[in-house]
């Protein structure tokens, strides 16, 4: 099975980063099946993250309901903030308080039941651009998650999203496995019913940091137990774990996807961090080595086909 | 393929233990491959746990180590009373300041330098009945895992042992893959090396709280994220685990192993709760429909054969 072959990557334009990334497929025949492994962000790299995250869209969702539901009471300031699309209102809050707010609505929940409202929403909700939400994910990484199958990569993706929101489409989305998805968790409750059986309340604290930067690497290691030798980013949050990838003896890859089509995406440019650095992150990346991914000029499709569930 | 085949679960004597298993299987053959998921505790079920924990030994082992590596340093009262064997003194201390002491010796390694110091022991060590430590797993129970991976059953280990020492031989063992082990977790530090490259570096303290008793249920659903139709275990702190499994609609086993054979192994009764219930775990399965496995009875043959790598 060769990398060459004009079927594979599909999607990706003949090219520098596509030779790299062939270069890497053919390169990784000969690591041992147990290290063959690559770690994927979601958002903005494996699906679109404009004009707003999918989950924040999941939220603001039932947000409205749940004030429909409860048309009389008294709005928090969080909310009231959020449905009127009132920005600086949302930025003055903070979005440490914006998030506890839109957590609390979930608070109580089985994670059945959480599941079930995530993929309710995901069934029919639509990008601005008319698109079902559901197909806003990137063909030619939908072909590279293919393909690192093929060649018995385990693949998992490290999200700074909620886990238990990217597990509820991992498996239909990327045929990845909800134990291979790692997020920023919020904590569950044990309880048990009349019948004192045991059943699982969602609480709305969060467990750890927020799956973000160097939190990345480490919680890879404590829930996963596994080092990447490719890894996929789009911005500052996915630095510490590129360069985990990156500091791997043997092949590796480092991939970061470049929003500069305006036409068929989005353009922007993402910095290192958030919090102290403000060089590019793809400056950062050019510096360390890493494959550049040019939406406009590597990719020949960036959506997949509307109707085409993973599985 | 069909579970009464007598090559299959060969260790396991004919009877109504051995009867519930296979009826399980076969009734799992209707459960969706997403849902077939089995988790085992590891220490008393998978393998012996008697005279004493296999982490334990690899502590001591490290410890005196530790002691002749440092011969003219004073040792903290956690160390002398481990060494001298000083089985009061240990309780006195108590199992919170021992495991701490104990942690410390790890302080500092890299992932990849604990897993080599847990390999190469386990390569060595004995039991004290003289059998290789790595051969005190139980060839039933092998066989289960082999015949659940054959009907495409996803396994994890829900262990109270500590998560990076049981994936350090979960592969070898079990086949069993780090990412589908769940244990007690020490955190790690994202530092750097002289050339800015990552390194991750093990810390002494516990993320979250020991995994045992409702900690094993909230923790497969925030780092598993998928629940149970079998579970197995042998104490109380499986007690919740198996209750999970039991609670789920449509087919669902949970195996108690009852150590009651001290000719082939040992003969001790676990209570449903080291703190507050008395109740001994076999009573507790009983009244709760568990499948209760004796070892004299339901196993013709304990341990696996000493030379048996899993893979």
């Amino acid at each position: 099975m060769s990398a060459t072959n004009p079927e594979v990557l599909a999607s990706w334009r003949p090219g520098a980063v596509r030779d790299a990334v062939t270069a890497f497929l053919d390169a990784a025949q000969d690591v041992p099946v147990v290290d063959r492994v690559a770690f994927f962000d979601n958002d903005g790299t494996l699906w679109c993250e404009r004009p707003s995250y999918v989950q924040l869209d999941f939220f603001i969702d039932a947000l409205r309901r749940h004030v429909a539901d409860n048309p009389s009471a008294d709005q928090p300031a969080e909310f009231t903030a959020l449905l009127s699309g009132d920005n600086a209102a949302v930025a003055a809050i903070g979005l440490e308080r914006i998030g506890a707010a839109l957590a609390g609505l979930f608070n109580g929940l089985t994670p059945q039941d959480f599941t079930a409202q995530v993929r309710t929403f995901m069934a029919t909700a639509t990008h601005p651009s008319g698109r079902p939400l559901r197909s806003v994910t990137y063909q030619p990484m939908l072909e590279l998650l293919d393909e690192l199958r093929r060649r018995d990569f385990t693949i998992g993706i490290v999200t700074g999203g909620g886990t238990e929101f990217v597990r509820a489409i991992s498996d239909d989305l990327y045929a990845v496995a909800a134990e291979l998805v790692v997020g920023t968790l919020i904590d569950y409750e044990f309880t048990r019913d009349e019948q004192d059986r045991p059943v699982l309340r969602r609480t709305s604290t969060m467990l750890g940091h927020a799956n973000e930067g160097p939190a990345k690497v480490t919680n890879i290691q404590t829930q996963l137990g596994r080092r990447p030798i490719l890894a996929a980013g789009n911005s500052g949050g996915d630095r510490e774990m590129l360069e985990w990838a990156m500091a791997t003896e043997g092949p590796s890859l480092a991939l970061l996807i470049d929003h500069d089509d305006a036409e068929r995406e989005y353009q922007y440019a993402s910095t290192a961090a958030s919090f102290a650095e403000i060089e590019p992150i793809t400056d950062v990346g050019t510096r360390l080595g890493w494959t550049i991914v040019s939406m406009a000029r590597d990719w020949d499709a960036v959506f997949a086909p509307q109707s085409s569930p993973r599985k």
